[in-house]
């Protein structure tokens, strides 16, 4: 592939408290807010308590999820009496960080998160992006807790994220961690990632040539939705313990997926696909047990940045 | 110690969702509601969703913390416009499970909790009870993880738990599990103890006469707040990963207790005691880390139905 150059990128974002009871990223914020010197060497750091009515109520959102809300047409619906605070909330957060697709935008927008799941540290991202794969192989390269990539496959117009406000972009995922629980390990590990992404940039800016290579990433093909009583809609069984913290270990045709509360196991029928998000607390209101994925390889090109 | 006897214990009450986010008693209620027959041999269940609009709005509380409002001071006060929620609630579940101290009070009440610390299936209970011993030592006995006893000293008027209502009663606290999720590994745990409890009252009734003996138990010593700051109030360190998920290992005088967000080690200070109830969710805003407990052993006497 042929060698690519990117304009510096000097202007980065780091957002915490999205989701109000995610607390990796509320204390990352604070902690980063601090010290007043937001600049490391070459880059400028703004740091954003994205939804601090939730994370005041320590809720995930108050009226809507806000992390649904950075599409272009919420970005562009008018606002009423009856607009949800997080809508509003985006709108600032776009005109603080973008606009999104705009040339004012900050240049690396990383949004930290956490799940339920036992996910371990991921990254999320929506697109093919040398920048962002370049940024994830830096830090598998030096963590020594496995680190993944779970790649999005949406077009920038339709994505909900606020990671996509960013020129570039992408959430940083970690669990187990319960809702309203800091963990000290997983801090650690988000931390880690944060250092390790604002490192990347100081030598990316400093003229340093990356090579190319690639890397695993999982692509998710469908969700599974917790069985439930057709009348009540009640969850009827929960994620098997045989399926419950094994994220990311293939699950193959038969193997038991759900307990359902009176005893019965059910299996997995169809391909052998990775699973992840399993038992996640947020989704089981948006009707997802875990989510499928496939396993696919990414080729990236040697990065540099561009000279004026 | 002499032979205990006892009058039948004909009436049990099973509560769950007295904090709406805790999944396990929620899931366990809605499915013994299921069955329509409400009696196993000579024990007619009564089956009970303590806060069915924190259930719904999956939360610990609407207004007000349930589980703090049945201290005999609160469920007589008199009901105003402002009296919150949870005190109507419990003032509704006296009249229906109670009175506490009352004759007409069910006979035993067990109320399912979660926990998101490491602390596995444990019986919380407030004063020597030889009923609530006996239950503890046969559950113990079949279960094949293990299961402790905490022993809270508190005298009847001033116990402030829904278990208090009933003539004899004890909370079951499973953990970990974060909250808004259900388990399947933490639902099998809290069935088989509630089978348990079930299978004890209906051999009690029946005439068996069960030994005596010794146990040991949990008493509370002391709490631990999170390290904060005293300006904000916000807290500056997370539970240190040595201790994270150490509910019951003896904490000794300088081990690790705390890391801060910016990396410094707190150590823990006075006697050898067993901490508990570590990085609980719900307990942040109780200005609780940790609680520390002594370990002791409560012996009590063989025990058996009092015949009319």
């Amino acid at each position: 592939m042929e060698h690519v150059t990117v304009p510096p990128l000097s202007r980065l974002a780091i957002c915490g408290g999205t989701h109000g009871n995610e607390m990796s990223g509320v204390y990352m914020v604070r902690e980063m807010q601090k010290h007043k010197d937001a600049r490391a060497g070459s880059v400028a750091i703004t740091t954003v308590m994205s939804n601090p009515r939730a994370v005041d109520a320590c809720r995930r959102y108050i009226d809507k999820d806000l992390n649904r809300c950075f599409t272009d047409a919420l970005l562009s619906s008018p606002i009423t009496d009856s607009t949800p605070y997080e809508l509003l909330r985006a709108k600032e957060l776009n005109d603080q960080l973008g606009p999104k697709g705009g040339a004012g935008a900050v240049d690396l927008l990383c949004d930290i998160h956490n799940t339920t799941a036992n996910m371990g540290l991921c990254l999320i991202f929506y697109s093919l992006d040398w920048v962002t794969l370049h940024i994830y192989k830096y830090i598998q390269s030096k963590m020594t807790t496995p680190v993944r990539a779970i790649q999005l496959d949406i077009p920038l117009s339709e994505a909900y994220s606020l990671e996509s406000v960013g020129k570039y972009g992408f959430a940083i995922e970690v669990g187990p961690q319960p809702g309203g629980v800091v963990r000290a390990d997983i801090f650690n590990m988000v931390k880690e990632a944060v250092d390790l992404t604002i490192e990347w940039l100081q030598r990316f800016n400093s003229g340093e040539t990356f090579d190319g290579g690639e890397v695993e990433a999982f692509s998710p093909v469908q969700t599974v939705d917790y069985p439930r009583d057709p009348t009540t809609n009640e969850i009827t069984a929960a994620v098997h313990p045989q399926l419950q913290d094994n994220d990311f270990k293939l699950l193959q045709p038969g193997d038991p997926t759900f307990l359902s509360f009176s005893g019965e196991t059910m299996r997995h029928e169809g391909a052998a696909l990775y699973p992840f998000f399993v038992n996640e607390c947020a989704y089981y209101e948006k009707k997802i047990a875990y989510q499928l994925a496939k396993k696919i390889t990414l080729t990236f090109p040697s990065i540099s940045v561009k000279k004026d």
